[in-house]
């Protein structure tokens, strides 16, 4: 039941590239591949018993965040060879590289400096010889000015009333961010407002949100970089008609879309052709991108719900972070070290998922936001050089909060025939002191990296059945069933309490994992080049597709199944209009 | 770029097993492998063009369901021999013992009989020499008596108002069943009426939710069969004490705790020494796993809010799939089929992870409920013998609604370093006909399993660049970007529309998937082993752990990060009592 740490090759399967280039066969990563081996007929728990320091060595604090790594199966030897890795990989550089503004996204010729939103140094940032800082402080003043206006009840809708709903209108990353960090920050809403999120093309979506809500007091976002994604615009043009006609008894008017409506885009001219005011168009910039968007303009429906102050807060604990990860030597930088570990789980111990398991229920859409953060980042066949990636790359991010998802899928991590490493995040304070919740929840959270770590050896498992009296021939059979290889890796970052600052170097840390992660597997983490087939092939299915009752003609120009699939969508269609 | 069948031993790096064992040593596997090979060389794409009546052979139909499962890389050869595989397995008897109410879950001697909660035929099932049949009858039309009750006004809170609004306190099958398909069926939800469901012991989630309701109309579902489980036994406890708190001016008594509390259970002294009324507790018994008991009293909440009618339309749903199971040859058999097919993916095409994709906004927590189905169920290394599982077991199972993964995560199905396989799943209709929001959602819906199954090669990426108008250096930089490999095996589910039936239809459909895995692979899918080792050695941290304000004595227990995780919590909690 030990794990092993394989070959290469053996981890990859699928992968399809040639896994002898670059980095993958370089004396680092050889040396790594080595070490794994070198482990593969030693525990975790062993490692724990020969060295009482093992907690104090690999842990490290930043930005109000504590990371315990030491639940990793690594040695000094890994670390040492991590450490050269990222020299290899010219880690240090890279990081000097994304905060000077140089154009690193460069499949797309952007610099990257979502950084650059949230120091409020006003330290110079440089794209193309300018200094962007001047204008990100100008928009972030344009957004405090309007949500100020807002929670004054200044902004007023049609019939006067002030706007206490926000309806933010965005997909992938101008709603996961907002959704996922105005649900965290849940215990900072403004009494008596409510901010919605409707992302999903299905019609479903915007309808459930629009029957909770009053066309006199709600404040639709539009948001949409180019004012054209698909979704967004379909969801904004309905929420558009529903305006005027839900409000037409109370007499709206045309002109009073630019009262209920702004935009968070780049797109003056379409932004105003919709009907909203220029005034109330909030920018943002090419080196922003969507999944490292919620510090910018993106980030308005989280300030109009806790308030302006507290989304400050959350800028400035991602700023905190950030001079963590741009001035700490690699070997005591949070960001960098989780990037490394996870290198290590993903290349040289076999895990292809991460599951991200935060201990609080305000975190209950942490894991969906990291799966667009790490998977649309790093999910790359593809080295930035065009070259095929040498090694597997972004493993699958999933997760729930605990302990939700110790009564669903802990089953497998513990006893699954695969490796799956976890990162296991808890405020060490709740928001709702509820008698003994807390030490509960804790317990939990402190007992399943334990377990995780340790597992149950087979002697155990037997003694323990015969300490429960069970009879010798149920103690042979349920054994195996109650033996846990242990080894499992984990992380476990701790916080004093969730709050807007914590919150922002929680997701900057990750961000800035996702770009070191980048820099080690070669990758452009900042392009997104395997969205476009689809939106091109959907594109040419559209008009294939008939309304309830219409008949169409026969598709043809797919294979057979895409063709079969749109006919038989089209005769349910075209036989029924009504169910 | 081709994606290759590696042998299983490349494909299991970490399984930790002896792969020369059982099925995995069989001529049936060695076939499918063989199969594997050959088809390294070639792709779906190719298969599709060499045959156009693919979708048709590929394709299935049962209970409202539409399974087109061509966009995976198998041919007759392959289910000729997964045919085999299936009847070297015994899956046929298997699934006769199931429901003739055989001992299945063998570890802890109990049958699986969910599928007696939904005959409305009231066929006979035998556990033990007896006819479970009139219990299951009794209990539901106790359920439906009451609804009933709650539904007319009859059982009312302490002050004489109906109960609109209910709670279900409930974790893992207690919760994500009845939470799932509450959300699933939101269109049936009866009007004035609210459901809620607290499962985290995070003191947040409870709190969070009291705050929104009203104690003399609020109705609490206590949800555990041993009426024993830590996170809802606090969770009741709690919100008993907010009931009696709360209510405390408009003179709530304790024995009022027996209006506003009912229980699924099985253990009736706990019960009622909570002050629950004996004739309000709802029974499920030994033979219905938590994962699969939202047809059973577990249901009670579902029914609440969308009639019992509805409930039981989805019921009468499941039973017809279950009829379609029980009774269609292997070969034409949709939950056989779907289970084949994904043992296919995952030993022989290297499938790590599976996504679930619903195309319909309400079955967003579809994949939540199937983690916890198919990871809980299958994620074992041990064969139900207490051998070493010979091949790998459950994939991680995660998912987001379409089109939101478009904008998430999709970039690594498309171009990440792993193959992974999907199900997608979308109804005709839509309950929001809204504009063309559904037309657009359908043609992503058939986008994407095209754009997975075709991919983009080299050629046709350099194509299109030079029909852009990019200059030469810019095509050959940007070309390798643009490419996508393709072959990424998709089943693809169709329905007319998301109705109590088709959700009844879908739900059993992945059940009996996850039993057919659990046949094939040789594991037992009824227990759950591996949450044991976390809970015990939670409770043992437990009194390690301070109040706010209190100071403990250093933990000294357990391994140095175990230790110092809990000294560094105890610090923290010790020095700030407020924060």
């Amino acid at each position: 039941m030990k794990q092993r740490g394989p070959p290469l090759a053996r981890l990859t399967p699928n992968q399809g590239a040639d896994p002898m280039t670059l980095l993958a066969d370089s004396d680092e990563w050889r040396a790594l591949r080595a070490d794994a081996d070198a482990l593969a007929n030693t525990t975790m728990r062993a490692l724990f018993a020969e060295d009482p320091k093992r907690f104090a060595r690999y842990s490290v604090e930043a930005a109000g965040l504590f990371l315990d790594y030491s639940k990793n199966k690594i040695t000094d030897d890994v670390l040492d060879h991590l450490m050269a890795l990222a020299g290899a990989a010219k880690l240090e550089a890279a990081r000097q590289a994304m905060t000077s503004g140089q154009p690193i996204n460069a499949t797309e010729g952007r610099a990257v400096l979502h950084v650059a939103l949230r120091d409020f140094a006003m330290r110079a940032y440089h794209v193309g010889g300018e200094n962007v800082s001047p204008a990100v402080e100008r928009e972030r003043a344009r957004m405090k000015a309007f949500a100020d206006r807002v929670h004054a009840g200044v902004h007023k809708g049609f019939t006067g009333k002030p706007l206490t709903t926000v309806v933010n209108i965005g997909i992938g990353g101008s709603d996961l961010g907002p959704l996922m960090a105005t649900e965290a920050l849940r215990p900072y809403w403004i009494e008596g407002r409510r901010a919605h999120f409707v992302s999903n093309v299905d019609g479903q979506h915007l309808a459930d949100t629009l029957s909770q809500v009053d066309p006199q007091t709600t404040l639709f976002i539009v948001a949409s970089k180019t004012f054209t994604t698909q979704e967004t615009m379909t969801n904004a043009q309905s929420a558009r008609a529903w305006l005027l006609s839900k409000g037409a008894a109370m007499g709206v008017a045309e002109s009073d879309v630019s009262r209920h409506f702004i935009a968070l885009s780049t797109n003056e001219v379409a932004v105003t052709a919709f009907g909203i005011d220029a005034e109330n168009m909030f920018r943002f910039w090419d080196w922003v991108g969507g999944r490292f968007s919620l510090w910018s303009a993106i980030g308005l429906s989280i300030a109009l719900q806790v308030g302006f102050s507290n989304f400050e807060r959350l800028l400035r604990g991602a700023h905190a972070m950030d001079e963590h990860f741009r001035t700490a030597p690699i070997r005591d930088n949070m960001p960098a070290l989780m990037a490394l570990v996870g290198v290590w789980n993903r290349n040289f111990m076999g895990c292809a998922s991460h599951a991200v398991l935060p201990y609080d229920q305000h975190l209950h859409r942490l894991a969906a936001y990291l799966q667009q953060a790490e998977m649309e980042s790093n999910g790359k066949r593809v080295t930035a050089d065009g070259a095929a990636a040498p090694a597997a790359t972004c493993p699958v991010i999933f997760g729930e909060p605990g302990t939700n998802g110790q009564h669903a899928f802990y089953q497998l991590l513990h006893q699954g025939t695969d490796l799956i490493s976890a990162d296991f995040i808890a405020p060490a304070f709740s928001h709702a002191d509820l008698g003994d919740h807390h030490q509960k929840l804790l317990s939990n959270f402190l007992a399943q990296t334990e377990a995780l770590m340790r597992g149950k050896t087979r002697a155990e498992a037997k003694d323990d059945l015969i300490a429960e009296g069970k009879p010798p021939q149920d103690v042979e059979r349920l054994t195996p069933h109650k033996v846990f290889p242990g080894d499992r890796p984990t992380n476990s970052i701790v916080m004093e309490r969730l709050t807007p600052e914590t919150l922002g170097a929680l997701i900057a840390l990750y961000e800035h994992k996702i770009f070191c992660q980048g820099v080690l597997w070669g990758v452009n983490s900042f392009d997104q080049w395997g969205v476009e087939l689809g939106k091109v092939l959907a594109k040419a299915i559209l008009p294939e597709l008939g309304a309830a009752g219409e008949d169409m003609a026969l598709a043809e120009a797919h294979d057979a199944s895409t063709n079969g699939l749109i006919n038989r969508l089209n005769a349910i269609r075209a036989g029924n209009g009504k169910g």
